[in-house]
């Protein structure tokens, strides 16, 4: 390819997570294509968050303010502190409806061998809040993957030392599931945990 | 969520060929999170090349210029005309090394049931120049696909009729194949253009 502004089209779309130099072509030859006005939005979009997004003062999840709009909401109940891995599993909690508390966001998970440490997800800061008085219950809502497993173990034996009550999201068979086709260790979680 | 960057963030990256929700959300929490920069530089390079890139006029390739480089290389044997449907297929063949002709970039393929006819690929304009005087022989590389297929038999028949001398790239064994694991087809193919 002749022209720098293409190459440099498909090297920048390469930094996106899972493309490589295949699809980064292809995805270039379709917006120039088919979608200069997608193109232009993209970039728009790319420039604003990138100059914008920073993390919640409280809870670590991307906002555009000093704290996020789930942080201020009065309606929130400040007793109930949820702790996810990203702002996307925040969002799923968020979307059954099914809790009225604040979140805490870790923006990863411990994982030493990645060397992410208690420093990088904000340990301190979450220790700090939880602690701080107002928090009655800690709800640990990290991946049931061995480092989201790990983690929520780890700030369940800090916090529990601290005398704060710390509860895990309940394991079990999923809705809508034949018990024929679950995977034995969730049976066995699900009969552990039966109620 | 909460902030409206974020969702807009995640729509435009929809966008994008092979993109959904899931996998916009991934790239954009990915960007926020760990590649500032690489956010800041796509958009860039996105908004240089929505703004910069046209058609050349000659090839139909993407170039920044009225005429791109390979059309303006004086070194070119503008005797040999190759016909291609992307930019990318044109940037296989030049990596061969083995065409030292030009080239005429379909920027698709007949495809009736998609509605694309012989206006959107430029056959008209195929057709003026390849018949100008200059183009001895026409070389057609469009893929070998039903639509590919079709797309270099409707050129073919349309040149051999004004008197040109037309030629597709052969069929046949690809380099480094056992006979045993080649389709029945491509076997064929090699037996009847055999040399």
């Amino acid at each position: 390819m002749p022209s720098p502004t293409l190459p440099a089209l498909i090297e920048a779309l390469r930094r996106l997570p899972g493309v490589g130099q295949k699809t980064a072509s292809r995805m270039a030859y379709h917006l120039l294509q088919h979608d200069r006005e997608g193109a232009q939005l993209l970039a728009q979009a790319l420039q604003q968050a990138a100059s914008r997004m920073r993390h919640c003062a409280l809870c670590h999840t991307f906002t555009e303010d000093e704290v996020c709009e789930t942080c201020r909401n009065p309606q929130r109940d400040r007793s109930k502190l949820c702790v996810v891995e990203t702002p996307a599993d925040q969002a799923a909690v968020e979307r059954t409806g099914a809790f009225r508390g604040l979140y805490f966001v870790l923006m990863g998970k411990l994982s030493p061998l990645d060397g992410i440490g208690p420093k990088d997800i904000g340990l301190s800061t979450l220790f700090e809040r939880a602690t701080a008085g107002e928090v009655q219950e800690v709800i640990l809502a990290t991946n049931f993957t061995a480092e989201g497993e790990a983690t929520a173990h780890v700030i369940g034996e800090a916090l529990k030392a601290r005398g704060l009550k710390v509860t895990r999201l309940a394991r079990g068979v999923p809705a809508g599931s034949e018990l024929e086709y679950v995977d034995l260790g969730t049976i066995a979680h699900a009969l552990v945990d039966r109620r």
